[in-house]
């Protein structure tokens, strides 16, 4: 399908906020299309302004409740928000995250929040380069605060807390999520814990003894310690709670510099990711040279040194 | 502390299969020492043979007996053995994982078994650089087969399907397990699926559940359906099987050609990263370079794709 693209339509489109303009922008982004940088660097200016939250957690913790929940609660205060669904594609999972979407729907015709479903396509490293972009689309679009969800627990962890200003740990009473999570280093990435189902037995014991680990955990003088708080969607109670721990956060982070150390971080991410499209786009042998390199890496006639060297000598 | 390397011995003593010249190599490989493009260059003719099994799974699993009894056959059959435990070092999981390595050391006085440790560090990206080059180092050591285990859940598993020629996934009776992997959509990176702990109650249901939920992914005619194999490290069953479920997987990849697509990606994200070492290490204004673009770059004074511009424009 052969569209046309105004870029100065499209750019002020974004700045304005119109939904269409926006998912335009961040289709563009995913598909690599060439007038990306271009359309990016023209809306640099506008960006840095929004707060990135990551929510984390076991499938079925109640993620995509509290993304509603906490949508419809910065809603009632008049920001636009931004929603990015992260689905890794799992030939076994798709039912589970169709489900999640569908319940997002409730907001979906709402033109102050922008929801955007990015799959990963089974390409480690794809999502690495294209959810930046997104974010900074959603920045540059007036979005006050933009929630990342993912789905599953783990890898998107890390790729979360990597990408996010604030990375909240949901977990739910009775899935004994508390200790294995635990163990797999999940709480570490966590700047605010929240115990979802809070009116479920078992839901304030989950939280003493997440307050116990987070106790446990090695710290310099000065660090986050972070709050363990409880959500309840059912009840309606706790998204509050919740916000004012993220801008608790958000304040510890401004004051002591790990703002900056976070987003310059994030930055140098990106940055990678495109050095690497851009190595791999201007290769001496075409885009398919890395490939090529690769092979005969893999084949044990050429070293990786040498195939490294081999690219970047042009 | 400064000591001398002698490259020709230490490249004739790792060929040789000498545990002391293979900890020096890796400890070189994990340090980033200068010296290391050289060494890997000397052995790259050695290397290619190393069959890698990649075992992840939950915490408490049973990952480090199931290792154990795999070591104990392979050696049984006369193989020399590499093990690479891969850490992510979490203030939450040290002593669990200490405890882990405790349990291997059974094998620690066996010169024919060469465990070795690496820790993430926190680190995003440099086990993705260092776990490569170890399991060359462990290939040209005559390995014939190299077992890489993961802690926690997820992130690692990613890794871990990214560099491994197979890849076990191992699931316990009663953690209610089955479920939440398979939401999490970490079944798709199975090839094998090992219930452990098979001696109790639940394990044989589990197993169903397993076949039912692999029975129901999506697949190609001719694809491979990773069967579900019983392992009771207590009872000492099933390592046979599980040793002939790796042996299938390996004969049909190397049939379908799957072999060299998994071992080509393996080498490309190799040599992506020794790609992005040299740009970092290369840049105009020295290796902080891309630390100050990143910083510029989360200030919103500079976009993103100039940056990777500025950083190959020399």
């Amino acid at each position: 399908m052969v569209t046309t693209v105004d870029p100065a339509a499209l750019v002020a489109g974004v700045r304005a906020g119109r939904p269409r303009a926006i998912g335009r922008l961040i289709s563009l982004v995913e598909s690599g299309s060439p007038l990306v940088p271009g359309l990016v660097a023209d809306l640099a200016a506008d960006t840095g302004h929004a707060l990135v939250v990551g929510l984390t957690g076991s499938p079925g913790v109640g993620k995509s409740s509290a993304v509603g929940a906490l949508v419809a609660r910065l809603r009632e205060r008049g920001e636009r928000v931004g929603v990015l669904a992260v689905d890794p594609t799992s030939p076994f999972s798709g039912g589970a995250v169709l489900g999640d979407r569908v319940r997002m729907q409730e907001h979906a015709l709402d033109a102050g929040v922008h929801i955007r479903s990015m799959a990963t396509r089974g390409e480690l490293g794809g999502l690495a380069a294209a959810v930046p972009a997104a974010l900074r689309v959603l920045d540059a679009a007036g979005c006050a605060t933009t929630l990342v969800e993912t789905v599953g627990v783990g890898q998107s962890e890390v790729a979360v807390a990597a990408t996010a200003d604030v990375t909240l740990v949901l977990l739910a009473p009775g899935a004994g999520d508390g200790v294995q999570l635990a163990k797999a280093g999940v709480l570490e990435v966590a700047d605010v814990l929240v115990v979802t189902k809070a009116d479920r037995d078992g839901a304030s014991g989950l939280a003493r003894e997440l307050r116990a680990m987070v106790a446990h955990g090695h710290r310099e003088p000065g660090d986050w310690v972070p709050p363990v708080v409880a959500l309840s969607s059912v009840e309606g109670t706790g998204v509050d709670d919740v916000l004012a721990a993220v801008a608790d956060f958000a304040e510890h982070q401004r004051r002591t510099g790990g703002w900056d150390v976070r987003r310059t971080a994030r930055a140098r991410g990106e940055v990678e990711q495109l050095v690497l499209a851009q190595v791999r786009a201007s290769a001496p042998g075409g885009a398919g040279e890395l490939d090529r390199l690769a092979a005969e890496v893999a084949a044990g006639r050429l070293d990786p040194y040498a195939a490294a060297r081999d690219l970047l000598a042009r």
